[in-house]
């Protein structure tokens, strides 16, 4: 290489899981009579609605639909989006101006923080959590200010403590609900502390709302708090919700001034999504509640599934926990990252150990719900073999 | 807005087509009786090779290919890159860390630069050029030197005048050929001087080649150059050789060093491309001389029908132009912009004035061969009409 790498990429490491994935790979390549069970990453296995797989092949076929598409979707999808935000959430957007698609919602995440934070800006960011938010910070040399989220609190920041902390040069704060990775709700009166909370201390607060339909029934958008759009932005995401995480489809959601800022960023970037991925995009949002029926009654079957597994461990959870994970804390003197390394190479079974998320998670661990019922049933006979 | 966007977006404007697309919609939605014949943008209108289209479809129907993509790309799409450089640029490169699929390759323009971009590091983009390797840089806060592209030259960088110029700080390089928007073919022997320029001048030579199939029988990479890797990168894409621009699949190809480089920003930014697409992408890298061939004797039908409307307004344009472009000097005396705004307001036929890829092309005009031969026939009517 002839040149050096550009300094913000030098504190940004290789993700812990394609890291475990590669150790997984090579176990299974080893010849393993059975493969690595592998309870890591939450990547929906379901399918998608068949609306969405007949809208992409019936379009994929026509001609017209194979040039560039216009940077800010075609209508039919933010009107999509906007007709969704108003049944789900009860929140009135403008499909014209309030609303922008994403290619996945983890491209929002950066190119949010591209168009709002300078080189040491400070962003506050929840530990545990989403590593991503930290590493689209780093590459906007911005400062990482951590927040807590303890089991004690509900997995909630502590607002009043954060009010008495130095917010001085905070921009941004992250949040998530139904949390990820631990399985807290998403509350109506945390989300308007938060609005609250922003618009004193002149803060964004930017909610990453992927698992609003997973384990719940309560679908809440920090949008729906009054004046919440002069403060916050909203990512969302088909990914969850509709098992297509692999169709890379979502969406940020703020005032037309916010998302005129990050439409800057975005059209550097890309050229639109292919038309047909959008068309599919509208039938998966037009879905209407027995979708979600059958979705859940999925997971609260895999949900028990996983349940069974930390208690042979006797890890504690909570088993009305939402979102695509169980968390649970491990015995007193037990090590989390030890007990994920004996069950991956003794069992053969990968279990994400909490610290990967932060400090706060170092006692936890954290099984996904993409796993079929005889999966993580398997899983749980070859853990006791090892016990 | 409750806090200020970050500097880095400052610089970045509106794209000028975004702008002037959003003059032609108005215009066509105030009741013209023919919409305005928009030979702007050169976006592909034909058809993809069918068994892409195929490959799509009989892949999006089945289980297991809905979840989260590998961020390096599917072994297929990477061995179908290489295979792809080995046949038509005979180059040989290592599927496995050489590669790094792209969705489109307009992205990794930005990421490339913030790879690899620092603020205040200086970077060569030429003039007239892309306007994206400006605007990615400004995304950067690095310094854009341009050089100049003079007709005189062939289109081609002066190197002598740019050794002889103070080159501290440069750290990269935007090269494209066949250039957009001249339509000046690549060299080897261009590309020759290029990689030793690189090289003994510690300035990584960042090739834009997206063009290389369009009304060319002559595939060149910089890559072929012996030692290249070293100090070059390329981007490639499937937008234009394959009619696939909306499908949005790119790559880059260089050292395993650099696109490790990269693939730590883009993991940031992405999770995968849909695998759906990815397989129809290697139908598309499969394709024989005959997709190019009947592709080319469509490009080249359109080129005389562009070349008539250009000797209609004594505009003077190299009938052999590479590329999906026509780019022509407008007679002594006349001012392309008032041109282009006469064209459009009185015949309703918009053709991008030269101007906005540099002070270079301010004497020029493009014509976009994304138009039947019929379209541009009937630009060249209504053209006529109000000379």
């Amino acid at each position: 290489m002839i040149i050096h790498p550009a300094d913000r990429t030098g504190s940004v490491k290789e993700y812990y899981f394609s890291k475990k994935n590669r150790e997984i790979a090579a176990m299974n390549a080893d010849g393993r009579t059975e493969p690595v069970i592998n309870l890591g990453i939450g990547s929906p296995d379901g399918r998608p609605p068949q609306a969405s797989i007949d809208a992409l092949c019936s379009s994929a076929v026509q001609d017209g639909v194979h040039a560039y598409q216009p940077y800010i979707g075609i209508p039919e999808l933010r009107k999509a989006f906007a007709g969704w935000y108003g049944r789900w959430y009860g929140v009135q957007l403008d499909p014209s101006s309030e609303i922008q698609p994403l290619t996945g919602s983890k491209e929002g995440i950066l190119i949010t923080s591209l168009a709002f934070l300078n080189r040491g800006d400070k962003v506050l960011v929840p530990d545990p959590g989403y590593p991503t938010y930290s590493s689209a910070a780093r590459l906007c040399e911005a400062e990482i200010v951590t927040y807590d989220l303890v089991e004690a609190l509900g997995w909630q920041p502590d607002l009043e403590a954060l009010e008495a902390s130095d917010l001085s040069g905070v921009k941004m704060m992250w949040t998530n609900y139904p949390n990820m990775p631990t399985g807290a709700p998403a509350d109506p009166a945390l989300y308007e502390k938060l609005v609250d909370f922003g618009r004193r201390h002149g803060i964004m607060i930017c909610n990453d709302n992927p698992y609003s339909f997973i384990l719940t029934e309560d679908h809440y958008s920090i949008l729906s708090v009054p004046g919440a759009k002069e403060c916050c932005l909203e990512l969302n995401s088909l990914s969850k919700a509709h098992n297509m995480a692999g169709w890379r489809i979502g969406m940020v959601a703020s005032s037309s001034d916010v998302i005129y800022e990050i439409l800057k960023v975005k059209s550097q970037l890309d050229s639109g999504i292919f038309r047909p991925l959008q068309l599919a995009a509208v039938e998966a949002l037009s879905q209407g509640p027995e979708w979600f029926a059958d979705l859940n009654a999925e997971y609260r079957r895999r949900r028990v599934a996983a349940g069974r597994i930390f208690d042979a461990l006797g890890v504690r959870y909570n088993p009305d926990s939402q979102g695509l994970f169980l968390w649970g804390r491990v015995p007193e003197g037990v090590d989390p990252v030890a007990l994920s390394d004996k069950l991956l190479h003794e069992a053969g079974v990968f279990i994400t150990p909490g610290f990967i998320f932060g400090h706060n998670g170092e006692k936890y661990l954290r099984v996904s719900l993409c796993a079929t019922v005889e999966k993580l049933g398997r899983a749980l006979e070859k853990i006791k073999a090892v016990l």
